[in-house]
């Protein structure tokens, strides 16, 4: 039975049905206590002998009985004769039998005879650590459920407690499902999908305390992936079940489940996310992940990490959350929460949140996000400089160091910014790229720090300073020159439509793939369109848009597209042929602030080190020979 | 030749002295990006492979050509044949060959003969997953000096990185020293210390991100240690020495360090941690921490958490503070900069903080602190109530819900904490005991939530209600029956002294263990002697003071005493004979708004738990027959 419709339950509300129908059951263990760090106790733990175990020696010096000094002073100094009426002691040693005192070594005057004389009485027990000054047998060292920190080790060996009774982590097994799936280190052929949920999964468990097992992958078979489901639960606590949650022909996640035990939830209100599927079988929480990376780790984030938490009785960890404005436009869909990752950098004296790729394919969304904006399922979503709440994935300290690029994509801004976070301790940059005139708007409206733009002015055929000039008149802002690269055609290996000229492509069959409106390159090459007076309507593929370079090369290497316009890198790191057509400048926009704070000094400083600029050239097609220049 | 003289180096000199003189050089490794969660890359690393690799469905439906639909319309449905114009494909799988867009399988009408009808055109590449949407070959998935969360394993697994280069971890050996060392589990012979330091050492290390080597304690030879250091340091980046950092005549590190290397620092002005050595042996760092475990604990977090934290280039995370009124006046010494630990809690609407034992030799105070209050150099200490910063050890949004216990020491006390940590979710109780007197003072100035007294009015003969009458007139307290329990006469085994009644005490040398000034048990036995007409000067040790009835009977235990009063459960920890004396009534006193809180009936809900009150009785000598009984 094809099922195919799924539903659409807010997640606070699945995510209580889900938790208050099954939970799972904790278990304890006794471990040894030197590999107790980060564990959980599962009951008080009471001293087995105390510490020190007799009375020690608190100073370097002698040990006395007290009553015989009591009449020593200055006027009548007191001699005590070695062995019988004082010992030497060392900090830590025992206090010999008889005595009850010790004198620090510095208040005592040895004499040549080996007796000692003293100036002052010593009152009873001074300088002694007596029996259990730190922890007295039978008195409790740490309480049931208690998170068990290095100090805490310390304590409870001294206390000789060698073993102790700690809450077991939870089991939970990982079964990943799909015809298609192979393990993500093997070498892959068409529809083939590496594995890689797993290992986050895993990783994500780890974290949160509960101990994931990993299984082999399930081919979509309904019955098989019943038969894995349940023998999983012969050992584990619960079990997740990646892909196949959704409602569509391939999709037996529900069947596992409901046919073998019950569903509580299949759908919930959200984006990504959505096809989530969770449920009971023999007792045991069992879960349906969506397939898609993003959807799935959120998925796991708002279902199973409560489950693990519960599961140790502990509160979930809050992220901390800050207001930033809205540095564009973000829609959502009324009935649907939206979680939409985040660029967060502090610009201007205030916040600001550019939104991140929304696919839920789109593990770098994740890679690359400072934080989350969680859109509710009444709103439509926010408009540009509305103040929005963002829950961060980083500290908010952190992030008043984080520069926002805009602007056009090039692999240099990457290189940047790994130096910089090399180089420069504390400072980071992410990046959310929107196309050269994307840039210059990113820069008008404080959303940026800075935004690399490549933008011929075809009148002049300058680069990049009319435009500034047009549509940032007034402003104070610096233009410096990053690099000069070469455009040109990226084509197959070999060229096989023998591209040359743009007007090689007007009229042909030659499949082309665009940039998207605003990009650089796409104004270059509306300028050579124009300039050979030829139609848009003439290039089919015209309206095709990809928005990077290396998404370019990637349509020319898949067979998607025989041509596009792009920079060499991206041209090498598929192995097509590049036919150099043009160089163009690209360079760096940014407030004259920000040119002159630390971090605008920090860049400028990276832009002109001769070790950014020999790796920068090695890639091949970029020259920096006028690197670090201001243009205005 | 014996040192006998430390340096008073300001504890952020010393620091910045070592570290601008030695550091650990960093180390690079490759290793399985399936494992690399909480590492740290060493250099950018780009995609081998891009993700998707080849163009997939991101639909269930039907892989068409765009360009045949685009006169479909709802006046002109248009005809497609499997196989030729049409096929059917699911999410994640390639398109096929020739097709370039996908529709909803929601959207298409399926015919009888297998054919299906379309009522909308397709755009180019709808619903079609491009290669590299994802990841684009090429591109940098993460930069250097990352630290790798979850997501970015999945990114570079989907990007073709089955192995990455990260930060080898710095290998930091850990020598204990001392010939009275055994290993923390052996069984313990008088003289002997467990070597638990090394374990929280370690524990301490692998939280910061190094790789700790613990090596077998070193006797106390000059040359044995010297040897063992510098072979250490042939595997490890650094050398941690265990104790022998003072002056003392057993002490040898420092020459350990100075003759193989050089020595920066001996002697920071800091209480704990004064006997601290910093320098450097063939270009390593080497360390001698103080034997006594607070001092080594912190002296470790001082300087060799920066040491491990700049290797990564990383700073350190910093504490969470606080402002908090303080509870108790503390004393700190001029030119010494003093680190106190602290029990906080938020009492009355504002954060209360109260010191804890500051012996470095106690690691219970680093149990039980929540937070550290750090005296300057220049200061003499903090009056009571007077608002002093702590750094907090737990968030503080958890202090919140931390109950602060004061008044008098019993394990029942104990056990209120531990279930109430148990059974009722993000509650704590930090206990400080100053004796019952201590108690009421304590909830007279809002310096805590409860405190338990046992405070037998001479008078009366009643327990308790008069001194709160007497001292807390007019104040809205409650004052709730806890226990009853037995005060007996705490003796070695087999009673030697035949100790009956308080007149067998009297001018025998029967040696006798005190409690301290305002202990319930204190008044009682000043009750007694009263009673019986003796006078203090004829009790042998009756200035001598502990704080726990856990402390006086481990001094009857080790032989230091003959006799002490106190409760049973303490003499059964130590296997001591108890002679039963009188049975007192011991009452939890607090506020009335917090008895109403809650807290507060988190707290009565326990004291009335049958279970509890089971548990409590079964330690022996304790009677719940009155517990919950309100008194006022």
């Amino acid at each position: 039975m094809r099922k195919i419709y799924l539903e659409n339950i807010p997640r606070h509300e699945a995510r209580d049905k889900f938790l208050t129908n099954i939970q799972m059951t904790p278990r304890e263990e006794t471990i040894s206590t030197r590999e107790a760090a980060g564990r959980t106790t599962s009951r008080p733990v009471f001293a087995a002998l105390s510490m020190p175990g007799y009375h020690a020696a608190a100073m370097d010096g002698i040990a006395v009985r007290a009553e015989d000094t009591f009449n020593a002073s200055d006027q009548n100094p007191l001699i005590l004769s070695e062995g019988e009426s004082f010992q030497y002691v060392d900090t830590g040693k025992p206090l010999p039998e008889n005595f009850d005192a010790v004198i620090k070594i510095e208040e005592v005057h040895q004499l040549e005879d080996g007796s000692v004389e003293i100036l002052a009485p010593a009152t009873p027990w001074q300088h002694v650590r007596s029996v259990g000054e730190d922890i007295v047998a039978g008195e409790i060292i740490v309480p049931a459920h208690h998170e068990l920190r290095p100090p805490d080790l310390g304590a409870l060996l001294a206390g000789g407690v060698a073993e102790i009774p700690v809450i077991a982590k939870p089991r939970i097994a990982i079964l990943p499902t799909g015809t298609e799936i192979i393990p993500p280190e093997a070498a892959r052929h068409k529809g083939e999908v590496p594995d890689f949920n797993s290992i986050v999964i895993r990783s994500y468990l780890e974290e949160w305390g509960a101990e994931p097992i990993i299984l082999p992958p399930v081919p979509d078979h309904p019955e098989e992936i019943k038969e894995c489901t349940a023998s999983a639960l012969k050992e584990a606590d619960a079990v997740i079940i990646i892909a196949g949650s959704s409602a569509g022909s391939k999709d037996y996640t529900y069947q596992a489940i409901a046919e073998e035990g019950e569903v509580f939830v299949h759908g919930v209100a959200t984006r990504p996310g959505k096809p989530t599927i969770l449920g009971q079988i023999s007792g045991k929480p069992a879960i349906g992940l969506p397939g898609y990376p993003v959807s799935a780790y959120m998925s796991l984030e708002w279902f199973v990490r409560p489950l693990v938490y519960s599961y140790y009785q502990k509160d979930e960890p809050q992220r901390e959350k800050l207001t930033a404005s809205l540095g564009r436009r973000v829609i959502s869909e009324i009935g649907t929460e939206e979680h939409v990752r985040m660029a967060v950098g502090f610009v201007n004296e205030k916040f600001v949140a550019n939104p991140l790729h929304r696919g839920a394919g789109v593990t770098m969304s994740l890679v690359r996000a400072d934080g989350l904006l969680i859109i509710p399922p009444e709103t439509v979503g926010h408009e540009q400089d509305e103040n929005v709440e963002v829950e961060l994935y980083r500290p908010a300290r952190e992030l008043y160091n984080n520069l926002l690029a805009s602007g056009s994509h090039d692999l240099v801004i990457d290189l940047l910014a790994t130096r910089l976070k090399e180089h420069h301790r504390g400072y980071t940059l992410s990046a959310s790229h929107l196309g050269s005139m994307g840039g210059i708007t990113a820069i008008d409206k404080e959303q940026a720090h800075l935004a690399g733009i490549h933008l011929l002015d075809p009148k002049s055929g300058e680069y990049n300073l009319p435009y500034v000039e047009h549509y940032l008149s007034g402003r104070r802002v610096i233009l410096i020159t990053l690099v000069h690269r070469m455009q040109g055609w990226i084509v197959p290996p070999g060229n096989p439509d023998n591209l040359q000229d743009i007007k090689d492509l007007a009229g042909q069959n030659i499949n082309f793939v665009n940039r998207q409106k605003g990009a650089g390159t796409r104004i270059l090459f509306d300028f050579l369109l124009k300039e050979a007076g030829i139609s848009p309507a003439e290039i089919y593929g015209y309206s095709r848009e990809e928005h990077t370079h290396l998404n370019v090369a990637a349509s020319v290497a898949s067979g998607s597209a025989r041509a596009g316009l792009g920079i060499l890198p991206a041209a090498q790191a598929f192995e097509l042929d590049f036919i150099p057509l043009r160089e163009e400048r690209y360079d760096l926009l940014m407030n004259e602030d920000f040119y002159h704070s630390e971090a605008g000094e920090a860049l400028v400083e990276i832009i002109n080190n001769p070790g950014f600029q020999k790796e920068v050239e090695e890639l091949g097609g970029y020259s920096m020979r006028e690197a670090g220049i201001v243009r205005n």
